[in-house]
């Protein structure tokens, strides 16, 4: 079983995330970004980024998409917020290397 | 093979992709959304109000995500962009209906 490295998107500058993506990628780990709302372009993003630029042969497993009860300061009313994880593997696992 | 609708997510407000998504899922087809750059978020809103609130059991069948060339107005550069592609299926394909 590979070891994962989890990503938080949030706020920060794109390349903050990708940085921190490529890291645990070139060690030849897998990596879950997870994304809340409108981060959740910005995750799609970073992994588009550390694809073309960094990690070329990185893979992506799998995307999830789904729901989580978050909460919204103004009204205080409870509200549901879209999430996204994407699960980045390193390129050829146990196979060829280039 | 099932027949399948397209849906493009851009600026509308979320509740029009809803129901133009909503609509085949109900007639059995698959719905494919795409999106891309900041409409991301909203296309995974789409497909999350679409399954908690009008069709329940629709299943998330697949999700890709992809950069495209595109281009920005500001400084004339092509730059890329970011897309996602979910395909989306009517509950019970050719199984039990609840």
């Amino acid at each position: 079983m590979a070891e994962e490295s989890v990503v938080l998107v949030g706020r920060k500058p794109a390349m903050n995330y990708v940085l921190a993506t490529t890291l645990p990628l070139a060690e030849g780990k897998k990596v879950v970004l997870k994304a809340r709302g409108r981060a959740i372009s910005k995750a799609v993003d970073v992994v588009e980024v550390v694809r073309r630029r960094f990690v070329q042969n990185a893979v992506v497993e799998k995307v999830n998409i789904g729901t989580e009860e978050g909460r919204v300061g103004n009204d205080g009313r409870p509200r549901n917020i879209s999430t996204i994880e994407i699960i980045l593997a390193p390129p050829a696992q146990g196979g060829k290397k280039k």
